[in-house]
């Protein structure tokens, strides 16, 4: 921003209860904004790049400008105006504009007040006028009339929230449905499934593939109960919630009109007062991608070992090669995508933690600590839905089973012993495959020269069916 | 442990696949629960001490006797044998056998072990045998018949977080009663709303507690939405999820029985592979819990900043009396119990730290660090329950107001300054604030002195009805 | 990059083991680059935005290059067009074309050949080639001879967080004087000192802010003892730490030559195998960034509470305006810059359970995570310095004493009493506390009324000197 | 406790400002410790089962009492008796009297009270008088004279957690130098370094080993500079670092006192002040500590991946069998070991997170969490202390490497193909590792046949010192 305060152009002179500054005269903001440019040099990140967050602040001052017209508190020409300069703000016209740092002290009211600034100084050019007349439309009497910062800023993390999880959501199905349809690919596929790394029992690569497919489906279906919490605004709570300087009947009305602009099923909360010191529900929504994350990064990580190879590894599935591995090792291909997620993962942990601190630090009647929540949930959600999609292009659907790999190990794998249990006893079977480790002679010679089944018993306990469970499944009629 | 390994005390021989140990006789447990004691000398808190546990330990095996004897798999002598076994279990008679260490490897396999020793040696002595004599009836064949650690050990532990949310909720329930009286209580005391930790606008002191009633009985809405989780069970699903060992329809009998043992609403998971690795749900729990702490932390922060002073702090409430507060400053009563309760949220944050590692940890068809999660949540579960009771008991029911401080320090605030931005616009209200601040006269004085509005108005507009948002409340005919 | 793949711009035809694609003709990077910016479309933030990284990135190659000469392993042509090229990357040239994005899979090796690609393509320039001619001069052949992605890119990064943590030390320097500058300014002002925010016994503003300054001493000292342990890099070992590729001696002189082109005191690891797979040093790092940035944040919560008011706080100090406090409320001035630093603080605690989780997660011989860890720390780092200038530039150097009412309030606190009760013991001084404060008559006035203290002991045992600890300090002749 | 608030046990009176209560005859501890077992009932655990932390509070007494007495404070009978009765609490003769619960709100007033009570009721003892008699003997006016629990407590903890530290490094030495056994036992043992799973270039099991030992060389480094942090105590600060009620000279000398009846080398810290408010040094440890926990965390994940099999895992090496692995699956071996390190771990880094935010929640002139920290950190120091022996003596000492079996992969590995990029270029490498793998001819054949290379040439490249950097170290004359 330094160009704006030692440059040679054109200003104009506004001023507010702290002093004067000048202003470029082809600024939309005005002196809030640039105080607080100058007071928040800290990401480079400005909230224009917040797209959804610039949005909702529109679609906010277009419901507050209606409701204030109906009251009686907004002429129709300025609530015109401030509608048309909203709307234009909602799409986009002016994202250069909202230049203050995401992060910001002040619990969100520098971004108000760019939205204040902006949608004033355009509304004045929609009336004729110049920008910063603001004796004739003011950013705080017109465009901020009825609201506070803390009723307009958690209102609009709120809207954006909910646009940035809906297109998470829709990614994550993709996945599910990647995962789900290698389930069905590779379901006649057996392999040894393994429990703390060792070999456990024999199971389908097709259980394994469902099995991912099944537990992001629960996520899924958390990720998805985030929204009527989300739907609750406190829009015309004003200050601290007691709705001071709202007209009366306001806050049904302004809620109502912003559902309608949005397209979303907004409702105002029950306790109003409640709702303005409270940032609870951004902790639940962080704590649930967090869980998403998580058991993404799992996921990832079994990708990686089941790969592990081609030699030295287990080496039952292959990924898609994406690049060259390595800057020395010829041939070598590395788990990049996978890789990837686990550091998206790991960074939506920590955005856990962020935001937990966050909302612990909140005092009184108001958290100001609101920006870096925001800043944490609409990055994590991103990088979470953008993993997501690479997850799958670039690998779940090109993944590849090495069946004759697979097959090979099989055929010697004692891990079918479990299936002799109910038949031989824990101890006794514990003790055969003992014997068979060491080699001389495989598990079925062993069980069938000393009698201890027969060829026919032996091919029912160890057939597919019935060590992958799905014979049970059949028998018991469920899924 | 020492006792018995070094002991004159009289022994048995008992033996597995790994050799021989002298087991004492009068124990219940044998040479796994014996291994897995010295292997795992880590927090010297064993599972016994985990009472819900050992219930729920015992409730399953209960389950699985009933269902392997309708499935013609143990005999009824066994079955009865075993069944008065775990009942006894479940009722804490052999709490003291279980002495393996919470903090354990094995994916809980030494936990179930120690329940299959105890309940086999005391289902031996119902059938007038000795302890040891496992030819006859044993830990793993009869006991443990149709089950694996993999679904016996995350069923007991959902069924322990069962038991111990119901006690958390109960806690939080009456807690929040107490906030919501406080709130009945204050609800005429006007007071300066304070955002940022600067002076807003008025509220009553009643509408504060009346919040923090408010915001926990949101969390005890999201505590409350963890029980269907917690009774989905991947009992029946054996080493992975495929039910190896089980036979059929065994899956769907032992969850009805083990509901009707426990009065638990429990349900078999949809699909066991997947319920088998997940452990999803912990995480859930975990950072809802961590939710309810953060946000109880927060109230604790803010009781004790009105409570600061007596002379040179806030002074708004006063915190009961509950101890000297310190042993070099005489009179000073400090707030303890608030700040046992922020101790408590640190540690509940803490947990959620830990349990996250735990769940990302996880490999293949199963997480093996299953007893950290347990030890983790169970710890949180009841310190939090503890935290609630003594807020509520030792704190909140005796807050008493200041009133005549906080009626004193009324008349003189400038918070009422926004009341009259309707009528005065933004920039004039904020010059007459600066003027009053500056001390010579008051706000009201200089609004009549200047006509700025006349006294009927002024009254009206800074009525506490009008300043606490009661009138808008009632006009609007909204909560 | 969608504007590189279905562009009708010139392209040159590139191609690797994967395959081949066409890029940029006027691209510096290669292929790799181009799988890589396709592979990891996560945060929008590319490589070149970390202009330290970059220019580490120039001077490895650089040293690189140096040694394979002198090693015979490069002709003095090829090296002097890779140092000159490496130069001008050192120097931002190139900044535009590092496009990778900081969030990658693959353990930096999309970093090492974007870096390896640029400097090729300008050294092919230099030697009058076209890009692209990598039969003559090749990314990985000579650019990267004798090296490594997980040689080079841990060294690089330990590079950029020198330059880092140079600057955050010299803006933590000047916050550190500019407390203790406030602190001598302060020096003569009595006030309440106060433990779990009740009043306790006298001290002076000055003591107060001399603390901040000595705090935030001690972890100035901590964080320059980091760099012994940032100096000591793996250059030279090669994919594992075996140094396989690399020439003997090699290892030597290229750590010489990289010290003498940083002007840094580096120096090689002592176990190269191990200090290829150890990411210790970046926890290290984080912890005690953490842990700076914590007591920051305390520092800021202190400075919040002590200007809480105007009216209804604390009041003791005034931080100086920056901005309206408000859309709202008329006058009201929050403590934005403070606010700010709390938020960068929680930042900075999320990015450590990043790195944590990040370091945790390495295996065997490598950890693939580093560049999540590079992105967190370097964020923090940064942020953590911008905070250290707006609270010292914005907040600190402008704090004034609300002198006036901390005199008053002194006058008549009882804080005082602990120093009394050396003379009349724990329980009658409680005991008079008590009377004192229900407010009859003063504390002074009780003690001479009955007789418990001469005028002069009073005086004495009441005197700023002797409560403020100044009296002793002296007397023992320590600091 | 209920049975002192309940029973017929015959009870003495105590009193203190807040009232009287009936505490049981045969108690040492008064009527403080009575409110506070009351206050706290929350973890079940008694400060009484921190041994260290009573031997401290012990020595705490015991050298102001000798400081009192020198000046003039305290009569030499009332001295001695307080002293004899401190070395008692050292010695553990009344750990069952300090019954206060670990988790306490108060900043550690109730542990500072606790052990006053008891020394002063044993001293009241040794004079030949009756517990209760405190007009003669009083816990606060003479057991606790010229101290404050804001100085007591952090100076007792600081003795507390160097005990553990101490503790701490021997069993971390002793693991470091099983590591390094193994690495030379395994020194001559070629395998395949792996780098993000995938097979990378040749080393030795050996090296791999020594890289164990070494990175937990480096940690253990760390731990030791905590030491010098650890000895600057703020004893003689009494309650906010001003002094007050310590007569001149008395910090020097208890400091020395403290210094000679602990054996460690105790300072006073520089700024008393600051050192009252600050709790930077806990946070350093638990940063230090949880460094140690995820390097060994990343270890053990380690050795479960080498160590996986039998049959269908890398099995590079086996752990020793420490207990049966299954319930179920007969045979099963589980690295038990290992897993159960892994949950001290995580548990360790929850620990830091509940330091990291008691310590951020510090305010003003003391920081009132400590007592979470102090049960944290002891906490996560003995469990760190019990899993580096348990590591030692239960696993590492008794890894057996699989030799042969890494004879037969080595000798098929396509991981030497890097040892011929510098004769042949990374490109002709590339293919013929392509080639190779897809198995017709071994690569040996391939570069042979093709005149790539003479079999000497293929020979020196290939053999295992120069493949594993025996040569360049050799050569190089560095280690």
């Amino acid at each position: 921003m330094t160009q704006y305060t030692n440059s040679t152009l054109e200003t104009r002179l506004e001023s507010d209860s702290l002093g004067t500054a000048q202003i470029p005269s082809d600024a939309y903001w005005g002196i809030s904004t640039w105080r607080a440019v100058n007071n928040f040099p800290i990401s480079g990140r400005p909230i224009g790049s917040l797209r959804d967050l610039v949005w909702a602040l529109g679609a906010v001052k277009m419901a507050a400008a209606r409701s204030n017209e109906a009251a009686g508190l907004l002429s129709a020409e300025h609530s015109h105006a401030i509608q048309q300069a909203a709307e234009e703000v909602m799409n986009g016209v002016f994202d250069d504009q909202f230049v203050v740092d995401r992060i910001q002290g002040g619990a969100g009211t520098s971004t108000n007040m760019n939205a204040n600034e902006v949608i004033a100084n355009r509304a004045l050019g929609i009336l004729g006028l110049r920008r910063g007349d603001y004796h004739e439309l003011n950013p705080i009497d017109h465009v901020n009339r009825s609201q506070s910062t803390n009723d307009v800023y958690p209102t609009a993390m709120k809207i954006t929230l909910l646009r940035n999880l809906e297109r998470l959501m829709v990614e994550h199905q993709q996945l599910i449905e990647a995962f789900a349809a290698k389930g069905r690919e590779f379901s006649a596929i057996l392999k040894v499934g393994r429990t703390q790394l060792q070999d456990a029992v024999p199971m389908t690569l097709g259980q394994e593939f469902d099995a991912f497919s099944e537990t992001l489906r629960e996520d899924l279906l958390r990720l998805s109960e985030l929204q009527p919490h989300l739907t609750e605004v406190n829009l015309g709570a004003t200050a601290i919630g007691t709705g001071i300087t709202a007209p009366p009947h306001y806050r049904q009305r302004v809620v109502k009109e912003l559902a309608s602009i949005t397209g979303l099923d907004l409702k105002p909360a029950t306790n109003m007062v409640e709702a303005t010191s409270d940032t609870g529900v951004f902790l639940l929504y962080s704590g649930l991608l967090k869980r998403a994350a998580v058991k993404l990064s799992k996921i990832c990580n079994d990708l990686r070992l089941l790969s592990s190879g081609p030699q030295s590894g287990l080496g039952e599935i292959t990924l898609p090669a994406r690049q060259a591995g390595s800057s020395i090792m010829p041939g070598k291909i590395n788990p990049v995508i996978p890789e990837a997620v686990n550091q998206v993962a790991f960074r939506v942990m920590g955005a856990d933690t962020t935001v937990t601190a966050a909302v612990e630090a909140g005092q009184l009647q108001l958290n100001a600590f609101e920006p870096v929540m925001l800043d944490a949930l609409v990055e994590s959600t991103q990088w979470l839905s953008s993993a997501c999609r690479i997850l799958r292009e670039q690998c779940v659907e090109g993944i590849a089973a090495n069946e004759a790999f697979l097959t090979r190990t099989m055929a010697a794998s004692l891990s079918v012993i479990t299936g002799l249990t109910p038949l031989l006893g824990y101890a006794n079977s514990a003790a055969l495959a003992k014997e068979a480790l060491e080699g001389e002679k495989s598990l079925r010679q062993l069980v069938l020269e000393r009698g201890l089944l027969s060829e026919e018993q032996l091919r029912t306990a160890l057939s597919p069916m019935e060590l992958t469970g799905a014979a049970r499944v059949e028998q018991s009629g469920a899924r």
